[in-house]
């Protein structure tokens, strides 16, 4: 059972007690013409006819192993809106057999050691947060297939005060880790929005994008080594800040959504809890000037931790601005040297393309009230996006990336053919916001929402249509499929044209090697090879 | 044939006309007692005595092909300081039976095509500076062995000013991409110290070093996208400024030390020329001062792109001191936006640690004479080294990288342990320097050098002795057998103790997928899977 005494949410987002109430759904929805009136009502497992287990666990690993149904339901969905959608609709085809919830390491090696005897299917599984299919094994080439639950790996084991490194077990969720960080007045400053409920090896694993902006956008450049199980053994990479000893053993784990194997700690960079900061909002009149403008901070060297750009709609939608002007979130931090110089010098970047702002805010001193607001706004949307759900809408989000030179008409292509096609799809008009969520010297990461009214009980098939809209023209534009979401099954399509062949192959082989039963989340990322 | 009319050396480093002397080389040697009084002579071609070529290429091939003695005897070695020696002894016993060079990719996937079939072993070759053993086939499991020569593909193909990148050939040399970039007024700015031979190729293959002291200290940073042809075919990655689409493909062929494909291009990241700089020389009493001080800038965020710590000695070695200190080398640079206050910043973090400086040096107006000077020096060296070797003595570099908590015992240790190591081995006193070449929050890489005069004729056994001291002890402090130098032939014994073993089954599983018959650089790296 989990270990926590407050209820997680087994439909939807996060703690049950946070969800949103039937009236302020209602309320919610009627910002949109043509949901419905009042919210389908909350599903409860008590009504769930879940497929029986098909495999019994052997008498070893029995203490580790539970069938019970609302254990089982839990973890049979991602957190992707056509998840929780099929949750609302207890439409639960593909439930695990078993969920497994090892307490320590060699409890895994055991289990995957059962499993690969008997081939059945392992989906290592830490916050659930998946919204790419991540966790859900469709197949039906395996028996049976059993959710391994890593939570229970939740400990910092070992802390490295003078090289800023913290050896930290793969099950711990972000607020787990920080806890336990805290106390040495240090952090991870891992923040993605899952981060609440996220574990360190799902990031991993699936190569999160996280709290800064520019240099180290996702999980990876705060890996400084890391453990993994696999079906044919332990691997770990030594300790190093940096190396040139052939090609980075931790790369091939980074990304690879456990396919390849299971991730139990990593050595992770950590860094003193910064105490100065300087934050200002920048308005431009249009898109063109603040993309123009973000792209001078980007390559200005000057590194911000946050520079989001939101586009008008995202700015009204999320409270930044009144929708007639675009806005740059810029923030600085440090831990022990002043940044408002820095904040000054990009301030005067965005001067030359039409950036207005108000006075800096100095966080030097103490809180940061805007930052909070917005990071608790932030932490609330997947509980909004339940609540849409509810009301039979639509509201879900695609992200990627690509090189400045195709930044622009990107967003204005997106813009323009997904706006049309909520129309044709949905029937009615929706709505389309952008901001940029990590900026690069050569690119950016453009964050779309979606928000739409289907017509009643058409919303899976008008998600699905409206995704693989969104996959194509990302794909025309030579755009990644998943800047920082992952691969899964969902976004299979839109890689398998992306990735490299070779690469797919090189891939198999891996796979072949290390988990040649071929038992570690299928389906994820690679078919495995096939003869 | 070289497309320079200007003559590279085939013995030893750089240009021919740039070698000392015989008079400076009796000069230098007369600094460290028991060095010959006469350099050895300058070898000739035409003394030498290759085996036959074993392999007469196809018809269709024979364009690209030279079996020119002077030619096979430039490709049989690299650059180590043991190449050097054995090349001035004429001592020559694994030379390629051709050199073969390629005009376009194309010619690259003919000449695999070919080798793959009759496995002959195919060594790629840049710049043939590879100080590990990187370019010279020692096996026999192959009839015969080929030098890729790359350098004809040498063009910037594509620049995205836009972006800042770049698509350039992987045979390009530092300054063959520069001049093509200056053009644009954009820079890749990766100096290694092989800069001026050196290539694009080689330098991705092999995970190289370059000129940014923290951030982006490898040229894997700068990689936005590569391309390879393997003997299975071509792979390519998408260019993307970041990702999260399954493990990076670019990652894997980062290191891959010509074992897996050969790169043909990549799309680069390069900058704007910078026109900010400020710098500054930090002295220490000791080296533990400098070692806090250089620990806290790279924890504090202000990223300099020069921060070279050099123990007394080093600082002695290279000008920059008199030997009673060590002494901090800090610099900042930008384009656009000012650097003046990050430099003020850092040294005030030195204070604190015991630093003391002069005042700053601010290089935004003109020249930087100082870094100049340095710069030059750091070219020549290669050319010292070559007339220490002709004299007799050893003069020879290992370099590592480390986490911060280890840092100070590590150079303590090499200090005494490689100092007795010198003596014991060459039966006299020697010199052994540090620098710390790249910095990272979590860690360092220190770089030594050793300077010292084996009994007559014993180099080569005294090198390699104390090249293997050196190897034990970092592997003992588990630091990295080499942080930018590569793994080549002549790091296998403590890289295949330091790689994760999965890891190692992993790459040999792509070697097979990709290269099939085995024919890529053989021995470099892993042996290829036993079967």
């Amino acid at each position: 059972m989990a270990s926590s005494a407050r209820e997680r949410s087994w439909w939807g987002w996060g703690w049950a007690d946070q969800a949103i109430g039937d009236d302020e759904c209602a309320q919610l929805g009627a910002g949109l013409p043509g949901l419905r009136e009042r919210p389908r009502p909350v599903p409860r497992t008590r009504d769930l006819e879940l497929r029986p287990p098909r495999v019994t666990p052997p008498a070893s690993l029995a203490g580790l192993c539970s069938d019970d149904p609302a254990d089982r339901a839990a973890h049979t969905h991602g957190q992707a809106y056509r998840d929780v959608v099929r949750n609302l609709r207890l439409d639960l085809r593909h439930p695990p057999d078993q969920v497994v919830r090892p307490r320590d390491e060699e409890e895994v090696v055991d289990v995957l050691d059962w499993a690969a005897g008997a081939s059945v299917a392992v989906i290592p599984y830490g916050g659930g947060s998946s919204v790419v299919g991540g966790v859900e094994y469709r197949g039906d080439e395996h028996p049976a297939a059993v959710s391994l639950d890593l939570t229970a790996l939740d400990r910092v084991l070992e802390v490295d005060e003078v090289s800023g490194a913290a050896r930290i077990q793969a099950g711990a969720s972000g607020p787990a880790l920080e806890d336990q960080l805290r106390e040495r007045g240090l952090t991870l400053r891992h923040f993605p929005q899952s981060f609440e409920f996220s574990t360190l090896g799902g990031w991993l694993a699936t190569r999160a994008g996280g709290h800064f902006a520019t240099v180290e956008t996702h999980i990876d450049d705060l890996a400084e080594s890391i453990r993994a199980v696999t079906p044919s053994g332990v691997t770990e990479s030594l300790r190093l800040p940096g190396s040139g000893a052939g090609p980075s053993p931790d790369r091939l784990l980074l990304g690879s959504e456990g396919t390849l194997g299971v991730i139990t700690e990593a050595w992770m960079r950590v860094r003193p809890r910064p105490d100065q900061r300087a934050s200002a909002s920048v308005r431009f009149a249009d898109m063109d000037g603040g993309l123009r403008a973000t792209r001078a901070i980007a390559q200005s060297g000057l590194r911000p931790s946050n520079c989001r750009l939101l586009d008008p709609g995202e700015a009204a939608y999320s409270g930044a601005g009144d929708g007639s002007h675009a806005v740059l979130v810029l923030a600085f931090e440090a831990s022990g040297v002043p940044v408002a110089d820095r904040l000054d010098h990009a301030l005067e970047l965005t001067r030359e393309h039409g950036g207005e702002w108000d006075p800096p805010r100095d966080g030097s001193g103490g809180g940061d009230d805007a930052a909070g607001a917005w990071r608790d706004a932030f932490l609330r949307m997947p509980y909004m996006r339940d609540a849409v759900a509810r009301m039979g809408g639509i509201a879900e989000t695609f992200e990627t990336a690509t090189t400045w030179d195709r930044v622009g008409d990107l967003y204005t292509r997106v813009r323009e053919r997904m706006t049309a096609a909520i129309e044709d799809i949905c029937g009615a008009p929706g709505i389309l916001n952008c901001r940029l969520t990590h900026v690069y010297p050569d690119g950016a990461a453009p964050y779309f929402t979606v928000i739409a009214a289907p017509p009643a009980d058409q919303e899976l098939r008008c998600w699905d249509e409206l995704k693989a809209a969104a996959g194509e023209i990302l794909s025309e534009g030579r755009a990644t499929i998943t800047h920082h979401h992952a691969v899964g099954r969902d976004h299979r399509p839109w890689y398998d044209r992306q990735r490299p062949e070779p690469f797919a192959a090189a891939l198999r082989a891996v796979k072949a090697e290390w988990d040649p039963a071929g038992i570690l989340n299928p389906g994820v990322l690679i078919d495995p090879r096939a003869h």
